[in-house]
């Protein structure tokens, strides 16, 4: 049977989740290994899905007063040096351009891990006066990092991206468009995309390289990893400072810029893909789906029956992205492809539907099936994708609550890791040792200092002494 | 005078057409240099122009059954060299990647000057039967082109564009697909950038490295001088035999597939500039416009002046993309950064206006100003932005037109190529030694062998043999 075959062949997640994610990506045709070591294909399924989240993000950026822009991918060696910290973070994991045609460069230039340091470039010839203040600029690019270990969009040595580049005449204007775009974030990813995050700030360890503080959204995977989903960071003056951005300002005193930027990245696939999957495949939360009705006719052959779904076609694809599967294949076998797929709404409808003037609508996410009226059938597919779409966040926030442990000493901490899979909640002294400390003893790692502080209890679940701050902890992707 | 300066600072065109491109492009703020030499910063006008290239031809091909992919940006070397044609073609102006992070490469790799190799590898996995085909994939990517000369939207070593990548069972279907796709270019130049082209297929000696046939759409500048807007290629089943991709037909027999290729680049915003501008700036075409009507107030200070100009923006804003320019320049500031920014229609609207129920509208194309009622301001907008469009492009034919110059002999053709800036249309024999001594004489080159062929004489303009086809020749960029 090639229905079952095609489902047969994803391990289940419970015996190999890294294994199942694996056999997702291919089955659902999301994306494809290239002869580059450690870059991948994005597939039209696979990148359908980055159209749908580019275009809904980049909507809401412009309501914010975001303008997009493009930069070279190339940084000259000596600029990407001028920031401290910034290539100490980058340097080790650029790719080098050595040569341009036949002859070798006079400067090396990496291929962009990240924009700071053009942005700084251009900016220090844009900005003079107060008058030029904020540049709210961002750009949809691909960057390159040398990773070592690679996989599908969680992980690639080069992957698409947005990064957000601006610059604001004081430090509260600065910090003030970090949680702006932080927010931005967050409602992106709960109304479109389903998955609930913790929202905070990294610890010093964890911050962009070059920031002066780094905020993060973090949400929790089936398997109980964190997958940190976007982040904001705050520079304040300092690259300014490293390239000399400095402007007028309206008492006619030269000032330096405060700077800010943010991104988020193809890895939100891979979180669509662990936080809502499963055993059948791709889970797809409505408003990002690119196809969220399948039209499965049954008994297609027999006269009628084509006409009736094609019929059926034009009157969802109002209400709809809707799509009718008319090939040779066999009912079941399109059944497996649909949930593969992730299609949240299947439409069945075969001759004896027809006479009695009903369809069968099957849920991808809970697999119920309703037989509905043809009559009104387009309001009911409305009212069931919307209902499908808060469902599968509200599982989600089940799931990541269900998931969620409190730890007050050191033993439960390791109990927690080791025995817990999901976010850890515990006091922190606000030292790097114990940081560095549990992340010797157990792999987790601090994922943030979220803005809603608990008091769990007086003191650091490491060391003991005095607690400054409520952190999540978790093993991440 | 502030709004006269801004003007006098560019050069006329008819004193030096370069320099005022180079002035044009800065002062409409277009784009910004950068410190990567050869490469250029797209700055928010600049990009907006191309993101509206990029939706509206999108959805073009979308309408044709084109799936949207991405692949990486790193070629190896290896790959690069499999089809010998094309490898001698582009080796010598790509950028060389030889180190990630640390380490020296195994084997280096190119930046993507354009992906028929990487294409031809992925699609060796895909393509196995009939039922894989036809494969119609494109992607929106920046590629590198190490360039010794550049200049800004028109040449530079990265650019950004689109490349369609298509796999087809037979070579008619192959053709037909070639062809359509240099349709959906030429619709879109005319339709949407009010742009006339001429269509055609390049000569042997233009075609693209590795190519059976290349087609082209070949546009004329305001100075004569001709611009390659978008190509399309017929590959044949060369690649398919340089890569080995093959397919098990229905008659269960393995046959190689033949392919396509056709790409669209950022010079679009070079061809939107060198057609339409004038020596007061840009001049936009309503569809491309990202901004279509700036509403300028008249003494914006007098009581109930924004306030009406905001009614009127609002009124406005639902049929059209309309601005309102409050800042505290001064009318003719904005009147000359309107105009030098290209923006369709500007309305003008003062404390006696307002009185009279009345504005002014001003039409960036031809200067003339029209005293509308406030009753129906909102039709006669559409009105006015649908002729705009409808003018520009008559405008534009009739200037290619009259620069469209017949040469029947060689000292004819010498004239034309020094007395009269356009396209010359003239006879060929066929014979490569014809056009390289026709380039090496007056610098022109065979710019396409139009599909309309005329019967202009029986010899060619060149060797006096007997001609086998009319030619558009032309100075290019």
């Amino acid at each position: 049977m090639a229905d079952k075959k095609l489902v047969e062949e994803i391990t289940s997640m419970e015996e190999d989740f890294a294994q199942w994610y694996t056999d997702v990506v291919k089955k659902a045709d999301l994306m494809s290994y290239s002869s580059v070591k450690g870059c991948m294909i994005f597939k039209p399924a696979g990148y359908a899905l980055w159209e749908n989240i580019q275009h809904e993000l980049d909507k809401r950026f412009k309501a914010t007063g975001v303008e997009n822009v493009y930069l070279p991918m190339f940084i000259p060696e000596s600029l990407l040096e001028k920031e401290k910290d910034h290539v100490e973070g980058f340097a080790p994991e650029v790719a080098w351009v050595t040569h341009g045609g036949l002859e070798p460069l006079q400067e090396r230039m990496c291929v962009r891990p990240t924009s700071e340091t053009l942005f700084c470039d251009f900016y220090k010839g844009e900005i003079q006066s107060y008058r030029d203040l904020p540049k709210v600029y961002n750009q949809w690019c691909s960057v390159v990092r040398w990773e070592k270990e690679t996989r599908p969009f969680l992980r690639s040595r080069e992957f698409l991206w947005q990064e957000g580049h601006t610059a604001h005449a004081t430090a509260e204007d600065a910090e003030a468009r970090t949680q702006q775009m932080l927010n931005v974030y967050a409602d992106f990813l709960e109304d479109f995309l389903a998955i609930p995050v913790i929202k905070g700030r990294k610890t010093d360890k964890e911050k962009f390289a070059g920031a002066e503080a780094t905020y993060t959204i973090e949400a929790l995977m089936h398997d109980g990893k964190a997958l940190q989903s976007g982040t904001s960071h705050n520079f304040g003056d300092g690259f300014a400072r490293a390239f000399g951005i400095q402007y007028t300002d309206k008492d006619n005193t030269l000032k330096y810029v405060h700077q800010t930027s943010w991104g988020m990245t193809t890895r939100l696939i891979g979180a669509l893909i662990m936080v809502h999957g499963d055993n059948s495949g791709l889970v797809l939360p409505p408003k990002i789906a690119p196809t969220q009705v399948m039209i499965v006719p049954i008994m297609q052959r027999k006269e009628g029956v084509l006409d009736k779904a094609n019929e059926l076609l034009g009157r969802l694809s109002k209400v709809a992205r809707a799509k009718l599967d008319s090939t040779d294949k066999s009912p079941g076998f399109k059944f497996a492809e649909q949930e593969m797929r992730g299609i949240p709404l299947r439409v069945e409808m075969g001759p004896r539907d027809i006479e009695a003037n009903q369809a069968v609508i099957v849920r991808r996410d809970t697999g119920e099936k309703i037989t509905v009226s043809l009559d009104d059938i387009e309001s009911k597919v409305s009212e069931l994708l919307e209902t499908i779409q808060k469902d599968m966040l509200e599982r989600a926030r089940a799931h990541r609550d269900a998931h969620t442990t409190v730890a007050t000493n050191y033993e439960e901490f390791k109990d927690a890791v080791n025995n817990k899979p999901g976010f850890i909640k515990a006091m922190w002294c606000g030292d790097r040792a114990c940081e560095d400390k549990i992340k010797e003893d157990t792999t987790a790692t601090s994922r943030c200092m979220p803005f809603n502080q608990e008091h769990l209890s007086d003191v650091c679940v490491c060391c003991g002494k005095k607690a400054t701050k409520m952190v999540y902890w978790g093993k991440a992707y």
